[in-house]
């Protein structure tokens, strides 16, 4: 990950909504996230542990390498697992792109919210493929944010959430990138790929999901990028006050949110 | 639906194209369009009977009542349930706004792909709860065409999506109504609604989905509109042409498509 760039930094505010996003979509994202019992499973981009603490537990016949560029990351991930008393979890910074492993280390690759940050996408997962072993299989997880859609529509809103993706695209990333999975691991050589949308709908009558998703995931994350959207001139700070106001309604008693992740699964045949 | 026009014409292409629909998306749709056994089922707007002979061979103990403003329309139905020998439905030509039918008439309302072509929504709603017995459930199933979006992605191909959005909306249809169900029926009174969205998802894996949606139903609906959308001046014949090419793509061996439609159920309090 040494040429990627981070939408996502990691305040305290950060973690909270990293966390409150793990908790409202873990089920959703990793009910179906089992892998085969004793197998060494390398997820690689772990961040602060978000999905680690999911995975791991429901996991407990296997054993975790958990890897991040970032080490300031990794600490906090310690502490989560450490409170959590989870022990099949070992962490280690380390680079996407030069994976300080041996070929075909692994039974199983996991990856969740790491390829949109990366420019090299398919450099990426041809180096995790590296450290897989053959028969061994790969899940990826990403949202896409062209899968948003809302009620009441906004023009105003709609460009609040075209910052987020212009500012993610200007670092490198892409945040358009769930329908991309199927072709990004066709590309990598992985084969057996299974693609399944999996997709958040939120309106009144199902307030944990307005709150726990439109109000603390979606709209946090647009929020997280006002000011390098409103410094580097991409909306005026008038114009993103009111699309922020507008997306608000989306949460409100006559609104309604979709957004939609993909997880895809693939083998190293 | 005096006062409603419909995109779709009932040429017999057309009429193939709802008929491939049906076929493809009949269980994402209608597995759970399961009602009370022994009950009178008003099916608004059955058009040429595409989700009727699914859905009364499903609940063989159940009668249906299915109306259509259009009597050709309706021939085209008798024709098909004949075929399939489906005994338990009559036809009858009636509008929905104004419906030949005592109050507390019906055990059930079941409409599908109807309110996206009328201009009021909300009284349609109305006028179907005046015939719903209390106690009574509302089954409302549409598309929303913003939920559509693929890969690659194609500023070209969007054009002729939105032509297909703005040809709707001129004849007083509103083709982004999946997301607006949940407002609709609480507007119209309903209660203890529930709202699922049932997504389609197409890659080159599941190439019945490529065929049976993507091309056939989807790129199919866009074509649909060529003529009335390069006529009114929305879009030149050239990047009408280019848009079509484009949206092809996703369902070439590298592309994706995604649509979503929204079941909604609520209940006459």
């Amino acid at each position: 990950m040494s040429d990627s760039s981070y939408v996502h930094g990691y305040s305290t505010t950060e973690s909270q909504r990293l966390s409150d996003q793990a908790n409202t979509l873990s089920h959703l994202l990793h009910h179906d996230s089992v892998f085969r019992p004793a197998g060494l499973v390398l997820e690689a981009g772990c961040g602060t542990g978000a999905q680690t603490v999911i995975v791991a537990p429901q996991n407990p016949q296997c054993h975790f390498v958990s890897i991040d560029v970032a080490e300031d990351s990794l600490v906090k991930a310690e502490e989560s697992i450490k409170k959590k008393q989870i022990q099949n979890v070992r962490f280690q910074v380390a680079d996407v792109f030069d994976l300080p492993f041996n070929d075909e280390s692994f039974d199983h690759i996991f990856i969740c919210f790491l390829l949109e940050h990366l420019q090299e996408r398919t450099g990426a997962l041809a180096s995790l493929k590296r450290v897989l072993k053959k028969g061994g299989t790969i899940t990826v997880i990403e949202g896409d944010h062209g899968s948003a859609y809302y009620y009441p529509r906004s023009s105003a809103a709609q460009a609040t959430i075209q910052c987020l993706i212009d500012v993610q695209a200007a670092m490198g990333g892409d945040s358009l990138i769930g329908r991309q999975l199927y072709p990004l691991l066709i590309t990598a050589g992985f084969g057996d790929i299974s693609v399944s949308p999996r997709m958040v709908y939120a309106d009144a009558s199902r307030p944990e999901m307005v709150d726990g998703f439109t109000r603390k995931t979606f709209i946090a994350m647009v929020e997280g990028v006002r000011e390098q959207a409103i410094n580097s001139g991409l909306i005026t700070e008038a114009d993103w006050n009111k699309g922020i106001t507008d997306l608000y309604r989306s949460a409100g008693a006559d609104g309604t949110f979709c957004y939609t992740f993909f997880k895809a699964v693939g083998k190293k045949l």
